[in-house]
């Protein structure tokens, strides 16, 4: 850590701050420049609060050396994570295809999502039991009953089953029904929920917060590690931008970049990155491209019918066609579909 | 709603789109240019959700006309609303300042910190029991002992208090001692909370979030209101942009804007808006000449030693001083501190 | 154009907005709601402006309903547009690699480049000549020196050049050398600049602004087009955001957007758009992947000794091999290169 | 600078990032920690391209300790710059209201303008002769004839004139009739504009960029100060984000914090900075509440005919009303209008 002292700064200042970096622990470099005063420190940082430094008299502002997160890093863990549930690898060899409806509506909505999902040759289903929604007035998910329908789906079609969880008062629920449990863009900082989930023995696929930048998202990923599980998916679901043309602006960028900084599995989700279905094929294939180890894809039997995200959702037969593309581009990268 | 088709949109897709409105209640007014068909839609939109018109083969776009939400705007009432809480009034002829500590962490510290607020002429003390940060490394609060050292300093003071709810397991607790009860920025759009929250008969402090619209924290307000709480005041604490010299931008326009939109109080964050307590003095001022019903204020006895948020806390000296200014400030925009 | 009335505006005022329309030949439909009087209006946009309806008395919004932009629009031109300059197509089956060092630095540098570029097997060359720095202290470019350079190295590889113009008074001067003239981000609404641009005969390729959102840039365009040149090329670059990781957001989506919207050739910058060269692999062939005409790349023998934009340079030996995934990702979909 | 190295960096690389600085006169301090070397690096920064450096191999970032501006901070002068010209005085303890219409439209549009403006007790007016329009198809100025009118109503009214100049090569006639030289947001980084206009021997008003940083407009100031025109007047105009209520976010930080970092003066343009004449009257009080030396106005005496941003621009009588408070405020703040 790096503290930039004022310009002017008096020599009590400058001592103080040392003072208070050696009283925990920190090795000091000084270095007084002609126009400001430097100080190095290198130590635990866990053992001091950098805006408690900040608040001393004269510190002009403090430059972090290295990353806020540990167990999430690269620096950490060398090779990459791969999550195993039965044959099924997710930030392995395989690209995997998260696909199905927004929201679990019925049996009827939800087996035919299923099937399409499958024939198309994805592996995991996706589907919304409990719906956060911008609207007091809008459908609010059918709760657990929603639960046992994809628990049921699974039954029949063999595909694996993923979900969200919003409250940490469902998580017992959620997780005895599901094989991946899902944290949203708009919970990515509910820090009570992250530390109940560390505690579940279970993958969470964490969707980057709105206005996230890769560094909190990784922090937020280390939440969960630091409780204990160490099962994350990262999920890349556009950010907000001036640009109103798209729901979001999808950050590809954070692909590769994550993939350089961290260890852990990262898919990217179109369907509520670009907010139009015309969209999700190239922008799927893009991910794929810049290395994503996976996509999540809204599929719905109807989409004009569909009690949310209609206008994102692919019908079975674009999902299909989709699923061909994808199948080249996995093969153009090296992996298997 | 006007929906607008696609340029050659056939006479079906329209027809299609014309039947689904009537279906459910609407009024259709068709005019058919040259360039577009455009379908105008008197009725009641809940009944209808405009993502699956969106959805509707050869429809371009969905214009809404009227804002989305109901209880929380000026159409359903007229006059300000005045939230009471003893002879402390929010929204009305007085300015509020509440103001206190970041995190609770001693009674030495919170007891301290009260009394100069109150001495310098506030009537509100926040500060927080529950803390949500950023890194699983740092200081998470005294949680319910934070609470009872908040009801002690009320006793004491006569100061009403104010803290964050960040848990709908605590919600309990937490209206047992608070006067006020807060919503972080962070959890604006956390429905779950918000829909626990409108059932509880205590005024809900809600700030607006960090990539919020303004009409996405009406709609928030509105998830309060829906659900039975019409007791809301809405916080402005900076939204995030591509500036980093301050923490967050301090969006004061939307003061205006949500004092001609909606009938609820609206009061400014400077020190969470800005990051730096050297800008904490302008901005209130600022704030106030915009027209915000109150200021909140984070002050410590010792900002360099706070567990949280050193560098954006006001001294007792800088508060009382400060509190002058505001008080000039008051008297000028026609109001009393 | 809808025109949607206050809640209780006056008969006077919908008759003073609906005349204006008339003495402009707008053919008007009013529809009076319960909550809102609505005025739809059809004619020649051009002969009102906007804003002004905006001022009168009692109007609340204007709901534009066809895009600003006419020549650039897919309305206006069915086909995609093909660029071709000798026997270079740019936005046809062809995907074009425009390459080479950010500034124009000696002779030795530049052809080294530009031959490392030509055996790799890009067709154009890029290369600054007068350079935009943001500070006034740094290399500024060597001017028409730099553009005679440019052409002597197109002499002996056979390379197209192109290369930046940001004054009117040099727009003579480099249309003299160069093939392609390149609006830079920053001047991406430098009307003037436009203006006098589209009275060249020479395609222009033409940057999206920083913060540009596609219509805008697409009416930046229509500047061009309106006064006669009709080769643009567009040119994706990265757009400003809260995320500093990266220099700028690469914003894919805009691609198969403006495929939508426009007929015009559309490229991107992933070297601009990132800032970093670890970043370019990746982000090129994901460009590809969604459906880019092109791809720009800043090469420079030894990146480190670069006078600008050295950490987003690829060497000769990297842009190399990237040219090979270029090429496989290129036959995928179904172009060459 | 700091310069941090990557994890792992050889001994070979952190010595050639010494040898390079050293070979620039730089004096080094070296820090080897477990995790990560630090190279500390004092000398004249200007020597070394920053970005050269992160190009090196083994290099992980560059922590610039000293702001890249130094004629525009406060380090270089300590007191507040004064702008004088006549009796009228820009940056001292007299607030100035620069007000008038978007664009010159005719002599009695203007006059009538001039005339309320005066009457109110403003001493500055602008108004547009070459106008900068986001459509080809709009209004584009009157020109040399709208700088004549100018000059007229500044014979008649006594007022100092300030207007927009866009293109190099019409900086002569401007700076023939004009007192003041307004370089508008989109132009705030056309640097060859810049270092013509460092050259002009009048007052430069440069208002930030939609998306500039505050410490690029800073820079951009630097650049009129380097080529020796150190009369500037910085005007905060708003900035884009993703809240699109109003047509910018108006960033009234930037006023103390532009306060701090330099000695130049800095007045706020609310009509763009909102677009809503509405809101022009709360954050005009705001704005000085905030610090700021003056203020720009729109004013015309009919906005609905305006012929540009009506919406946003004050009745003559508004605009009386608004200088009354403006009046109090000032002299609340302790200075004078």
């Amino acid at each position: 850590m790096i503290i930039v002292m004022n310009r002017g700064a008096s020599d009590e200042a400058i001592d103080a701050v040392c003072e208070r970096l050696q009283k925990e622990g920190f090795v000091i470099h000084l270095s007084k420049g002609v126009e400001r005063t430097i100080i190095g420190a290198v130590g635990d940082k866990t053992r001091i609060d950098r805006s408690n430094l900040e608040a001393l008299p004269g510190v002009e502002k403090i430059v972090p050396i290295l990353q806020p997160f540990k167990l999430a890093g690269r620096d950490f863990r060398q090779e990459d994570t791969v999550i195993r549930i039965g044959d099924v690898e997710i930030g392995g060899d395989q690209v995997q295809i998260f696909a199905g409806p927004c929201a679990v509506e019925s049996w009827e909505q939800l087996i035919e999502s299923a099937r399409a999902v499958k024939a198309a040759g994805a592996k995991i289903l996706r589907g919304g039991a409990f719906k956060p929604r911008t609207s007091p007035y809008a459908f609010q998910g059918l709760e657990e009953k929603g639960l046992q329908l994809l628990a049921q789906a699974r039954e029949e079609t063999g595909l694996l089953i993923t979900t969200e969880v919003m409250d940490p008062r469902s998580i017992e629920v959620i997780a005895h029904y599901s094989d991946i449990l899902q944290v949203g863009a708009r919970n990515m900082q509910n820090f009570f929920l992250l530390k109940e989930l560390s505690r579940v023995n279970k993958p969470i696929l964490l969707k980057r917060g709105l206005s996230s930048t890769i560094e909190e998202w990784l922090m937020a990923a280390e939440y969960l590690m630091a409780g204990g599980n160490h099962q994350v998916i990262l999920c890349e679901r556009g950010i907000r931008t001036f640009e109103t043309y798209t729901r979001n602006t999808l950050d590809l960028s954070a692909i590769p970049i994550v993939k350089q900084m961290s260890h852990l599995p990262v898919i990217v989700d179109p369907s509520h990155g670009t907010g139009k279905w015309q969209l999700v094929r190239p922008m799927s294939k893009a991910a794929l491209a810049a290395g994503a180890d996976g996509i999540m894809i809204e599929v719905h039997p109807n989409p004009s019918e569909a009690l949310c995200d209609g206008p994102q959702s692919l019908t079975p037969t674009n999902f299909e066609a989709l699923m061909e593309e994808l199948r080249t581009m996995t093969r153009m990268m090296g992996k298997t579909l």
